[in-house]
């Protein structure tokens, strides 16, 4: 069961730059493309004529013609063109269309009422609009339920177990965790001051002597339901974080099924911009990181599960989990205000 | 659910030259072969014993001895030997015999009352048995409901959009489209008179100066439930179809399972008769046509509608699916009356 | 439905040896491994926190850290670590504990009442345990029920169909058959005295003339719910059986799920010991009989049975289908104790 109210990411503005895009999302078939003035658009990719989808048509000025039959659709969904017979089109020759903004670069579906389809809800991801930062994003299907992988992200103390190589310093073992709520937002963050850099961030401080104490950073940002920011960074002790190396990276996660997600994450910069060596260093975390590392061990986790809801296996709650128990309550309670409207 | 007191196409003659042939069919699994005085015979391809698979076995003088344990069963499914201990048959042992039958090159199976087995009922394809004509087929594995197949071949006007390549002249896309029903029996007629001849037709006629008029048709029979034979030509105008270029297609959608079909075509012609590059232009054609362009469309089809049933779908419905849904309704209403026959 | 208050092979001892082992039991996902002193033990392969499969972390000191979140639980399934915040350990943080034996070189494991474990109840496979003897062992992962294997085994009459390639003398397919049960352990005993020798036997006798008659037997002994050891033997007709060639097999099928079995085999001689050719012929014989004949048979009866039970597709029961009858009835009735227990 998935919010309908709620925007989803549906891609990469730059996936729909000249040709349709088709995506399982929240557990419905859409075809995402271009309209002729350059406006997105999102339609459910199922022709009603014969259930063909329309992602397998071909797109001409705005209008998708089913590959099957050649039944047009316009981006709102209406049938514009029947090249059979007198080519009456018939009433229920209607595709459903949904709300789609392209924001931040990226592409936003709400699948719920489109009267409440504001975009500016959207959480903030500006950072991805400037060109003066560094860039390094990237795709990964994972066969397991999104708020797994959530909770994987609300919970970064995973890391010294799932990715030894990434070594960190006692400083931020030991730094200051803290939960925090803003309306249906959820801040996990962690702030370490004063002490050892360490050296995946020391890096990121040109010239940097390797001895001076630092402070250094990990924040996470959720927004309902799968919308998060990591905000982590370093700088010299007692300077403003814009002075220091500091990295936002987005981490979405958009639900294909009920076992499976589309796990779009994005790294930008304020640190070594144009830097080769930088851009690959992070694409390799990436890739290991989180398809290596992660991924594998939250398909074995959903595995182990099955299509058990995690909370009825009554897991054991550590204070480690405050930030993802928190995340997962916010979407039940809004799941519920979904059901209850619908009485 | 299948209709029961029909006959299905269980495969090519020659297919169990030499060999036992094992297949499912209407979701049961059968074993067909030759008897000893080459009649085809076909047994349900399970052991009574221990459920071994028959066509595991060995097959000698038109007695199959089961691969697992020995023991042999007659072509009317009757076991006729026990290895073991002092031979004894128990009156158990008996598997069920299929009602089979050869004819115009192929294999016919009935899966109802035996009584009412009656090959003269099995419609018209003797063209296949004409040594004088030329002859390319092949066959498909369809992960598709054989229905969503039969829509396919009763509507051609999907021809242009699903193989573009194909091209047709005007004189085809403007001719005179026609449904009607005898019995059981639906014709979709297309008869384009006195026009240009289409590329495609055009070389069927020797020598052909490739201006004077012709008349050309592309008609199709079905027969339930699933039996097709459609026949495409081109004469000079005025003139009779057989003076012309006329092919007779056997298009033959056996059900597998409720989502998989084994679609057997075979083209027959009455000219160039013996001429290779003509059969290459074929079986290209079966090949790309039948395999790259319809096959992947009425898998995505079937793929979009999960098990749930077209009609229950409430599809959009043209002038260009008259035939497809008179089909549809003639299959349910025989469902029903074999349903009815049962209380 | 599964036995739970049995022992199962869980492996071969040798499998723990500097690693952990995972292995689905029963239904049940389970990681084997040996404790600090070298004992070995068996945990419910599932981290109670977050649910990922203890064995993908680490094995230290007989201790095992979670791979995901770095919680560490001994031998008994106690968490034992907590590296989070002031390390607490909440009182659920618990692994279940399963009672694992080493026993003939074999590893046994119990889910049932752990108070009922005793190793002693084990049968006897002590033939493995002799450096005396030649042995040959080998693992298949078969696609069908345990039961299913079972019945292969007790009725070796399959040979002669499923194994055409080994022949055996008229002696042995004219032996005396002879089901017994003593408690719940099934015997079928097939006893071929003064007889030509089979050539699959005749080498087991240095220096056999080949004519002189022996006397010849194979011996299969059943314990629930899935242990059997083959006896088959040659000796000079009327000598004791330890002086001619005789060969032990353990044939172990530890149900994985309801359509799956872990099959472990180990032949084991006091003939030819040390003799590399023979060894080869031995894994020849395990490799094409059961890897290449029986396997692929068991599995296409699984197919055709599908999930349905055996007996409920009411087979024809043959004489030969004694002893397997009677092992199914005694796992059934031993299941149906343990439902009655339970109540």
């Amino acid at each position: 069961m998935f919010l309908r109210n709620a925007w989803y990411m549906a891609g990469w503005a730059r996936e729909i730059d000249g040709a349709m895009l088709a995506r399982r999302i929240a557990d419905t078939p859409v075809v995402v493309y271009r309209r002729e003035d350059g406006q997105p658009a999102a339609l459910h990719d199922r022709c009603p004529h014969r259930f063909a989808p329309l992602s397998r048509g071909r797109l001409e000025g705005g209008v998708i013609e089913c590959g099957y039959h050649g039944l047009r659709f316009d981006a709102g969904g209406k049938c514009v063109g029947n090249p059979h017979g007198d080519g009456r089109i018939p009433q229920a020759a209607q595709v459903q269309a949904f709300p789609l903004v392209e924001k931040y670069t990226l592409l936003w579906i709400w699948f719920g009422d489109p009267a409440r389809a504001d975009p500016s809800t959207i959480p903030d991801f500006s950072f991805l609009d400037d060109p003066g930062r560094g860039r390094v994003d990237g795709y990964l299907h994972v066969q397991a339920n999104y708020l797994l992988e959530t909770d994987n992200l609300l919970d970064l103390s995973h890391t010294q177990f799932v990715h030894p190589n990434f070594h960190f310093s006692e400083a931020i073992l030991q730094g200051r965790h803290e939960v925090t709520q803003a309306g249906d937002t959820v801040h996990s963050n962690l702030w370490c001051p004063n002490g050892a850099a360490s050296p995946m961030f020391a890096k990121r401080i040109p010239g940097y002597d390797g001895r001076s104490p630092v402070d250094q950073w990990m924040d996470m940002r959720w927004d309902p339901p799968c919308l998060l920011r990591l905000d982590t960074g370093i700088t010299p002790a007692g300077r403003p974080r814009e002075e220091g190396g500091q990295s936002f990276t987005a981490h979405i996660l958009t639900p294909e099924t009920e076992t499976s997600t589309h796990y779009f994450f994005a790294h930008s910069r304020n640190f070594r911009v144009g830097d080769a060596d930088m851009d690959e260093a992070i694409a390799h975390w990436q890739r290991v990181g989180f398809g290596e590392q992660d991924k594998p061990m939250l398909e074995a986790v959903q595995q182990a599960m099955g299509t058990t809801d995690l909370m009825s296996l009554k897991p054991v709650l550590l204070p480690i989990d405050t930030a993802a128990v928190r995340a997962r309550r916010i979407v039940r309670h809004l799941l519920e205000a979904e059901e209850g409207a619908k009485r």
